[in-house]
């Protein structure tokens, strides 16, 4: 199986924490060299592949162990740089909200305010019930790009992670930006873990996404049917923007949302809600209504 | 006049430094008793408006003095945690894109990629020539708020500064979602100093706005026109989004920009774009062609 790699915390303690999952436990990453900041995952990415390899190696070998049940797990990245979502996607979700097949990728961004870990309360807040899910792959970036070709764009990916781009459709459609309706706090839902791109096939192609809400399927594709596949999507986006090691890619949604079923479908408080993609994880919140 | 801060670095280093801009040089603020980092402006903010008087006294008369001259001018927040801006914020620069009054602000975000400071230069990129210019109102957040009343909105306000929102227009029409357009590396200028909140009108309501392309007057409005206020922005932001220190709000442009003339104006290599909002300063930069 491959290295799985957490941020996580303490219960009671705020540091952030980062490890690797060995079976029911985490085993902390340390750097003996000092040479990336403790609880910082991306700066670990930013090392590369290998130095990745040997750090999961060694938090097996020596690390602290603490039962994967005593920490409280938090979004791989806890404060990305940048998290750059695209929209539309994946043609059968385009079309069930009635739009063409895009010939360039939706961009949008999320700020880290609107992060949440796994098992962590998925909010629903107090001015809007329609809170939708988005099950999604997320890629997350090791190195810093600009101007990436085709060829090596994948070599910018540090590795992959589940995402719900979770959504209050009212506010995502205020006026013709989307980006409110994908900020509330506690919303994007990033985890449970990293898996390293060398444990995915290349540009995690060919993989099963599901999410099933209460342990019903809701969304069930392959992201083979990406409309813009991870390497294309780099190479689109560092036409613009200079990616930087912990920036987080968020793919985009199949078919199958909410909003777009009769009657349409919301998160209601005490809804499970699991995004799982095969050969990566399960990312499951419960939802909770905003306090 | 009103304290001036800057950030800054010294030719050839890379360390982010701050300070206040005192006639032609810079006092550089520093921390004796280490209550916030060197370099971070967004950790004094959050230290309130008391210790920001203080901080800037103590570098007045204590603090090292370097010539403004020989400094690199960095955006006044570096690094901010958010940067969210708001579209068609002008009545006549809704109506000159042919965009109704809207109802609601048009948000979307930058990423901090995207910005340059004061003499930096704004780059045109090689994918495109439709650059374009906006004047704007950046706000920036000196504490975390969430569920901000009109009331009291304004106190979570830290200072203002100068903002070009610059734009890529083919890329920002792409597709319905602007922030591709909005987010090419160099073109966000934000600065020159940020001037806190107490020395400016409440809002910062008022105030003359301006743009100039080699000297010449292309937008000029005043930001009492704003459809949405600063303080009924942060309202409606914070029904969904906690905002935290050093945090910015681009408050959108004024009418007058680039691509609604006849015949359109598109920013060329060695123009100079100034932007001047009243009472707080003049941002200026010179467009360079992407290397």
């Amino acid at each position: 199986m491959s290295d799985r790699f957490v941020s996580f915390s303490l219960p009671g303690q705020a540091e952030v924490r980062i490890g690797v999952v060995v079976d029911e436990s985490v085993a902390e990453v340390a750097a003996p060299d000092h040479s990336f900041m403790p609880g910082a995952l991306a700066a670990l990415l930013a090392l590369g592949p290998r130095a990745m390899r040997e750090a999961a190696a060694r938090a097996v070998a020596t690390g602290n162990r603490v039962p994967l049940s005593g920490v409280r797990l938090l979004p791989p990245i806890p404060r990305p740089g940048k998290i750059i979502c695209l929209g539309l996607n994946y043609a059968d979700h385009a079309a069930e909200g009635g739009n063409a097949k895009p010939s360039y990728p939706s961009f949008f961004m999320r700020g880290a305010t609107s992060l949440i870990g796994h098992d962590a309360p998925l909010l629903r807040p107090r001015v809007s019930a329609k809170l939708d899910f988005e099950a999604e792959l997320a890629v997350v970036i090791g190195r810093r790009a600009r101007h990436l070709a085709q060829a090596d764009a994948l070599s910018a990916v540090a590795g992959y992670a589940c995402f719900n781009d979770a959504t209050l459709r009212d506010y995502q459609r205020r006026t013709a930006q989307w980006t409110i309706g994908k900020n509330f706090d506690g919303t994007g839902a990033f985890g449970p873990w990293l898996v390293p791109a060398a444990g995915v096939a290349p540009g995690a192609a060919g993989l099963k996404i599901e999410s099933r809400l209460n342990g019903r399927v809701m969304q069930s594709d392959n992201t083979a049917n990406m409309l813009f596949p991870v390497a294309e999507t780099l190479c689109l986006l560092t036409e613009a923007i200079t990616l930087e090691p912990g920036d987080v890619i968020a793919m985009g949604t199949p078919a199958g949302v909410g909003y777009a079923r009769t009657p349409p479908v919301w998160m209601q408080p005490g809804d499970r809600i699991e995004i799982e993609i095969e050969g990566i994880g399960i990312l499951a919140n419960t939802v909770q209504e905003e306090a």
